[in-house]
């Protein structure tokens, strides 16, 4: 499948900009308005599932809340498992913890320690790359497990606030459907 | 499409019970080991799919976090909107809000205002109905924008805790695909 520039054009069309949000001076990309539009969510899924179609990927990780609404139909597009990554004690079996930092104070990231196998190609879905605090945290987490972490896909990279550079430090690869700036 | 005792039993299967998990004594249905299970998790959107096929569902509302792991894909098999109700200060846009009571204290469940359009036929899901108090509050959140509540659909019904005769005397019809006690 080709992606055309047409199509990336009509998702980043779907994202509104919210102006202040979370607080001022920062332009928020607002990934529901996308949501809200049938053709455009459905869209960027059938594009993530189409890139990795062929790719081996035997998981699919998303992390809370809004990673799951990308991971999610991705893993099911690829027909493979669907492993959340949560904020603390929201999972019931026995987990395996990594912290992260924010911007004032740090929070932590669980999963399952059963829920990825040595030897798992795993591609790790979100919905928008910042920093890349969180997805290093979780891509941590499924290497402790054995996970091979394919690739991580987004949505949305804000290009200019390091994430992407951070990450392929790790090893990781990156890609993402549609850029803006973060700034 | 017409479901089998068999494909039900199937998702049943794959709901893993965790003992003592969030405290002592509870019995706690882990609808995680259905996500990992590619077949159960697919099988289980096909069939609230194909439920509402035909039912004239303008847009699907799930609930953070879980409510996003069924709410959103069933939103992309009906072609439909998927509206997300979330936590506190999480949506960017302007929003309504609806209390809700915890076991100790309570919480509060946000909607973007222009989310639901009047006269939207909305389909709320999520993963499991227990006292019904978070989807009590995201039916009045779509009822004061002007949306008309369908159907409450679940993939686990907790049938002895009271959830779904609550709903129903809030004209709220429950539909879900398998039972379990919740004592």
């Amino acid at each position: 499948m080709t992606v055309t520039a047409q199509q990336l054009e009509f998702i980043k069309d779907s994202i509104k900009s919210v102006q202040d949000y979370p607080k001022p001076g920062i332009l928020f990309r607002d990934v529901t308005s996308l949501l809200e539009d049938p053709k455009a969510y459905a869209l960027s899924i059938e594009l993530l599932v189409a890139r990795y179609a062929d790719a081996g990927i035997t998981k699919v990780v998303g992390t809370e809340a809004r990673g799951f609404l990308f991971g999610a139909p991705v893993a099911l597009g690829l027909n493979v498992g669907f492993v959340p990554v949560r904020k603390p004690r929201k999972l019931p079996r026995a987990t395996i913890s990594e912290n992260y930092e924010l911007e004032y104070g740090e929070d932590r990231l669980e999963i399952h320690v059963d829920a990825i196998k040595p030897g798992d190609k795993v591609l790790v879905v979100d919905d928008l790359l910042a920093t890349g605090g969180t997805i290093e945290a979780t891509v941590k987490l499924i290497r402790r497990l054995g996970g091979n972490v394919a690739d991580a896909a987004f949505i949305i990279n804000l290009f200019d606030l390091g994430g992407e550079q951070r990450l392929e430090q790790q090893g990781i690869h990156c890609y993402s459907l549609v850029s803006f700036p973060g700034h």
